[in-house]
């Protein structure tokens, strides 16, 4: 693993990384934060994955998520969103290929070569933080954008036994129904949309998959509300399950990481909590409910 | 004057303009940021002017000051650095043309006919936001980073009356002597140094010119700190001139953005203060140092 950059930033360091992923077959880069608290022990690792067209760098830039985690004591790692460099790509779309990696393993030739972000986040990333952080693995927690809230979710419901806790800025719940998703799921997955389901968070609950809780921030203003995001189908299936889903609309707010930074505040905090809990997830859910009430 | 962008952050609105300048004679980008109080009541006015390379864009991506703008209702103006567009330019050197407009009005050709940020930005600019925004234009403050921090500084010298209050991070504090600042004075301003000392906070200060308190945040591992930045020089000036200067050094920190946000909601609260502050400035001044001890 190579560094390559370090910067102190409240009062802990700002990393950017560089390795080889033989997942990906290609050069990988990923930022993580280390609080001012890891000098003393074994910090909680929360996992931001990032939206379309995102490297680890906008949230980096602009998701103002350090001075919390600073506070609060929380490594925060934040992956690329697809493989990089000498991969087959769909320059002219920016839905597909680079920076849309969408969290799949890819089954179809040529994108099962690299697009395997569902493997790289799941197995090869995780043992590199392991490695060469101080981090407590036993205390993860997922969240991400857009894209990403559609991989945290996914992740979190196939994983319920590693995170403790998961929750979303303006996620895409249902991928293999959305119009702007359903391109790169095609070519990644193939023209069998059953196998679709596999990567798709409300089919996922529909057919039996449970995590403890959900939170999930939503811009009322979003651009994207009904094309691509459409929370409520995502919402009616946890509601169904009995799987507690705080859904927040906010008037105003847009798909930017001016939304996302306005609340990271929050979402940080939700995630320390239960990070922190030492209970089962039961008791941690029903626990949840109450504090969202208040953040 | 164009509207670029508008997205709501932090329940205030941040947003990109254009307008044709006649000061520059080109077109001009900033930034603004309105808090949400503004909706019953004229706001205060920070200004943020911004180091070498950087427009408007740098400091609003990951300056990470809405948050607390918002809490403390201030507007935040992020001005570009130079002129733009078909304007003269050495773009093999960033420390000379666009991105390096170094905050004076340039006297020699080409550079005059553009390079005009000092009356830009005392003139042209706080128009255009007295009438565009809800800006009480009484109540103004001013601070910077590197090459904005002089701008900042010199500002506030040279225009006591306007600015209630000046901070900066890591700033230039004697353009004049520094390397990296002596080649684009000596194109803007001419051979002539004696006419640098005019855009120069130490030789301002040892002239004669007053301003009621500073503060000034530095990492000590900021790699342009004995180069070009050298806040020592600027501190034997005030102290000298009986100026209250806080000069903080801060171990491990650098010259980025990563420095700026860790310690700008401590900016911005110093100068919160002192722009409600109704009192004189001595008042101000006295006042303001029991106070910095305690941000």
């Amino acid at each position: 693993m190579k560094t390559v950059s370090v910067s102190k930033a409240h009062g802990g360091v700002q990393g950017v990384y560089q390795h080889s992923s033989s997942v990906c077959a290609c050069e990988m880069t990923f930022a993580v934060f280390v609080p001012p608290q890891a000098a003393s022990s074994p910090r909680p690792v929360l996992w931001f994955l990032s939206g379309l067209t995102c490297t680890h760098a906008n949230v980096m830039d602009k998701g103002e998520y350090r001075r919390m985690a600073a506070e609060l004591g929380l490594i925060v790692v934040c992956p690329d969103t697809s493989p990089r460099g000498e991969v087959d790509d769909v320059p002219d779309n920016w839905r597909i290929g680079k920076g849309a990696g969408f969290y799949v393993d890819a089954t179809e030739e040529p994108f099962s070569k690299n697009y395997r972000m569902y493997s790289y986040l799941i197995d090869e990333l995780p043992a590199l933080v392991e490695t060469y952080f101080p981090a407590d693995m036993s205390r993860q927690a997922i969240m991400g954008h857009s894209m990403g809230g559609h991989g945290a979710i996914i992740m979190a419901l196939k994983n319920p036994g590693r995170f403790k806790s998961c929750s979303a800025f303006a996620p895409i719940v249902e991928p293999s129904t959305a119009e702007w998703s359903k391109p790169a799921l095609s070519l990644y997955l193939g023209a069998d949309e059953g196998k679709w389901n596999y990567y798709d968070a409300t089919r996922l609950v529909e057919g039996g998959k449970r995590f403890p809780e959900f939170l999930i921030d939503q811009g009322a203003s979003d651009q994207f509300l009904d094309e691509g995001l459409r929370p409520w189908l995502f919402e009616d299936a946890c509601d169904r399950a009995g799987i507690p889903l705080t859904l927040r609309m906010h008037d105003g707010y847009d798909h930017s990481y001016n939304f996302i930074s306005t609340f990271m505040d929050d979402h940080l905090r939700w995630h320390a909590n239960r990070l922190t809990l030492s209970g089962s997830s039961t008791v941690g859910a029903a626990a949840s409910l109450q504090h969202v009430a208040t953040i």
